[in-house]
């Protein structure tokens, strides 16, 4: 067994929780493709879903499910997105739902839908109905690993993380697991991530916990700018460390977000190394901007600029790409209040060259990780993003026919 | 002779109008590199600049002469887009006006000046100085195809295109020439084009009808998405030709508007063709949409996905990434009127997959050339845009630094 091995088997769930993942044959090559989540306990939930106007048919009906609480299990497919298959599809998600309300005992709107995988084909409702039995009864409080690989799809590793607080003498866990790995962009991505905690805390407050953490983790990374059909992460908290339940502008919360951002920014910047075709991380810092707003803008467009990745690729410290990215970005700037730096070395002072001797700036873009860091002298907002390179790789992988690759046909 | 130069070489230019293209040596790879139009006569001009708030010195500078008018000559070098450089890049801008001013006999301000090339290096202003007056004297009739290659940055072909109409017995001819090839995007791109007519023709008239024809053309083709800090259309007229002054809604304007946009479509498709890498030269056709404005968003979506140009480049009619940036285009759809077609063959209809066989869609997209087109039933809004797809060899060229293909530093 490798340390790596070891290492997911020894993830902890949070109390209360059980997971499994089993291969059902929707990928038909002997890799897990089905997973589960259940809650012992009540728990209170909350998500953040793709802001694609097309929808999957199971982004759709968690939703629904969502509203009414009482989230007990989550079932997740891989392989198929079952997006874009009409009636149809909406007819599948109900009915996986089904399959999994049914094999635990539950009701079907007790359960959270997820698919990931090719858009527009069938889901094979088959295999999930005949494998759903087994993958209820594999559910296991080690059985974080086989899920977290239940729902990969070109990811080409699972991703966990797990940490711990106390309050008190109470210890809380939260515990995550995601998947990506093409179409990851700002607000959201391909992209599917999963937080398990056995805090005590309202719905309300988890509501806002879990939008703080998104959005400076999951709403902060770039491989590609393509956002999905799919794309959910979704929080789940059953109260089971029984921490007295945490309150509004508590000290307690505030921890608890940090935690949870923790955990979120983990798995974050693992999407982002797992990318398809990534050689290069690259975590971009703008200062000064005029509103936090305009720093996300020139975030979004440095980090989307096919030719400014494509440097970072050469390890090109391309400054005239990167002021030029950041032109077009929407954002209020001032091109002779421009500065950019590669790590601590400037490029850029004032809009125009700077003095530091290209070798220093070579090697700073030719690290496997890198800051480049944006300072726009003009106000206070400011954004910091994750993002990778574009490379030869990329494209090799995203030619050839996904059916193929992820299906097996 | 191969018949390209001959053709280029018989390229009319309009009356009363000479160029030429030298070698400075600002390139250094004994490449024509200096280029220059003058006109004999008065003329009115009109110009659509780059929206990037990063604006090269040049554009700055050209965009002023132009409010005084009578402009007679453009001087543009290649290899050195005087971006970014300070004060320096302002004052170098203004010596290069003087430098074709000093060897035409004309005013400074009658000269509209362009550079184009890598950004952030200080330019040889002196080799521009010194190359000036034999520049001057270069100056031909049939200079078309010298000042055609000489603003060629990556291009691997000079790009013109030229058309004549009668108005009565008064023959007016419209020729252009543009180089591309990165950086281009909707809105301009890293693209200069310069177009020369001997039409008689008022400046706000010229103006309308400028802006009419580069919508449909320049603005309509996407390669990379970049949005350069020097792009510019330049539309010179000084009628030669004689004809009675085109007026406002007459119909032989129209037929000017026509034979313009010819020109600039014509030259358009010439770019996308000659982008870095490409393969591949799509038509996206979005129909049906509630407004223009959401035509054109949804072909902008689409024409800058990564995975779906990788997609093209790998000949898989893949709709599903299609539908997937259809969604976040930030246009009002609905996914279940949404229609895909490639060529005439349908690969979803009402937002799911067609009955269309595979291979059909296969050999479309498998074609040198094909339509995309997109209906969303929706309304009356369309937009036509020309894209291409994404390759290894776009990567390749693309990380390797610029500095060392261009300028051969």
């Amino acid at each position: 067994m490798s340390d790596k091995t070891k290492k997911l088997k020894s993830i902890k769930l949070p109390k209360g929780f059980r997971a499994s993942g089993v291969y059902s044959g929707i990928k038909g090559n002997n890799k897990l493709d089905l997973g589960l989540i259940f809650s012992e306990r009540m728990t209170v939930s909350t998500a953040a879903f793709t802001t694609n106007q097309v929808k999957a048919a199971p982004v759709k009906l968690s939703k629904k499910h969502l509203r009414r609480s009482d989230i007990r299990a989550v079932i997740v497919n891989s392989g198929n997105a079952n997006a874009c298959n009409g009636k149809k599809g909406d007819d599948d998600a109900l009915s996986m739902a089904r399959c999994a309300a049914d094999s635990l005992g539950i009701n079907p709107w007790q359960v959270f839908i997820c698919s990931t995988g090719i858009i527009g084909y069938p889901l094979p409702i088959d295999k999930i109905r005949n494998a759903a039995p087994n993958l209820a009864s594999s559910l296991r409080v080690n059985g974080w690993k086989n899920f977290s690989e239940a729902i990969m799809t070109s990811d080409s590793v699972n991703k966990v993380a797990s940490t711990q607080i106390n309050f008190g003498n109470k210890k809380i866990t939260i515990t995550g697991a995601a998947k990506g790995s093409g179409m990851i962009a700002p607000n959201m991505a391909t992209m599917l991530a999963f937080i398990l905690t056995d805090a005590a805390i309202t719905q309300s407050e988890l509501k806002i916990a879990t939008k703080i953490a998104v959005d400076e983790s999951f709403n902060s990374i770039s491989v590609d700018g393509d956002m999905s059909t799919n794309d959910t992460v979704m929080v789940m908290a059953n109260g089971a460390a029984k921490n007295s339940v945490l309150k509004k502008n508590s000290r307690n919360l505030s921890k608890f977000v940090e935690a949870l951002k923790k955990v979120m920014l983990n798995l974050s910047k693992q999407l982002v190394k797992d990318g398809e075709g990534v050689s290069k991380f690259v975590t971009i810092e703008v200062n000064g901007a005029a509103t936090a707003k305009d720093a996300r803008k020139v975030s979004k467009a440095v980090s989307e600029s096919s030719l400014v990745k494509c440097s970072w690729n050469g390890s090109d410290p391309n400054w005239g790409r990167v002021i030029d990215a950041v032109g077009y970005s929407g954002a209020k700037i001032k091109e002779d209040k421009v500065d950019i730096f590669f790590g601590n070395f400037a490029s850029a002072i004032g809009g125009v060259v700077a003095s530091t001797p290209i070798e220093k700036l070579k090697n700073e873009v030719a690290k496997e990780e890198f800051t480049l860091r944006i300072e726009l002298n003009l106000g206070n907002g400011s954004h910091r993003l994750f993002t990778s390179d574009l490379s030869e790789e990329y494209v090799a992988f995203n030619r050839l026919e996904y059916a193929l690759k992820i299906q097996g046909h």
